[in-house]
């Protein structure tokens, strides 16, 4: 596998981060707990609150992550370019009890600066989560968690994003239409 | 404002309606209960579970649909396509508590088949839900609700779809991207 591009990234205000999970990419979560570490691929994210900037994701139980995760109260919500796809699919097939797909999938960590997991270079935004509230993680696995420090690359365009449809396919973000002459000022 | 398309819809499988919401679209949430009826705009929802087909929405208790909502324990989730951007903006904007906005945007409503709230004909699919959850909606106004009823247009081809991103800036969905060769049988 070709060596991808690492970003270098810059801390974004917290309540703009909904600017880069509202429109629905699939995301790779990080978590570590003692020793242990991993990286899954998630697809069901919403954000639910702009300050304090809450998100909500259905992290299922069988998930290797879900214990390092609820142990832990936390995780790094990373956005990957849609030219990841290949890694991106490689993640969601393979199991963090079998290998190290940190290594196996090349990515370069870096630590995180507020929780235990670490963040992915490979990927052009990352938001460190803390748990925020479990009411509806034993009987849905939905973990609303708050972003306590985030951190975006700083580019004149931001990188196509993936987001998934089931069935393996995937559709990959297109163009951006300026609708806010529309908007009354303070909805935007 | 032209005459929008309006969409022929038949039955969709209930554990399919990923398809259409997983991508992230802006959908069009239509409520009723007794002579009232709503039609918003909703950028925060995610899918929670495939069977019973969950979905979780963040509906904040500012908008005029929320006490139909909340009431009538039931919605419809509209998914509009990218043509009907202006129309998603307006709804987006204005208030059921002022203006009926089926008739401001010249909206084509369909009755629901298991809950009171109207589909929209101009929306290529229709997801009729019952709240299955309220434990989020007094601290987090998220409503977790189960889809009862599904309708999408038969289509060699979907509508490209609204995906938002704050600002008054909308992304249209893309390319779509088969990787399904490289899945796990058992992940498909």
């Amino acid at each position: 596998m070709s060596v991808a591009r690492r970003f270098i990234k810059q801390e974004l205000p917290l309540h703009l981060v909904r600017r880069h999970l509202e429109p629905g990419p699939v995301v790779l979560l990080t978590s570590a707990q003692g020793t242990s570490r991993n990286v899954m691929t998630l697809g069901w994210q919403t954000v639910m609150e702009f300050s304090p900037s809450l998100v909500g994701c259905m992290i299922s139980a069988g998930n290797h992550s879900f214990e390092l995760i609820r142990q832990s109260g936390s995780c790094v919500i990373n956005v990957p370019p849609a030219n990841l796809i290949d890694t991106v699919v490689g993640i969601g097939n393979t199991s963090g009890a079998d290998i190290d797909k940190f290594e196996t999938y090349s990515l370069t960590t870096e630590p995180g600066v507020k929780v235990p997991a670490p963040s992915i270079a490979e990927c052009f935004a990352s938001f460190e989560c803390r748990l925020s509230d479990d009411r509806l993680v034993e009987s849905h696995n939905f973990f609303v968690f708050e972003i306590v420090h985030a951190t975006v690359a700083r580019l004149a365009r931001m990188p196509r994003t993936l987001h998934y449809t089931g069935d393996g396919v995937f559709m990959i973000s297109g163009r951006r239409i300026d609708k806010s002459a529309l908007f009354n000022p303070h909805m935007l």
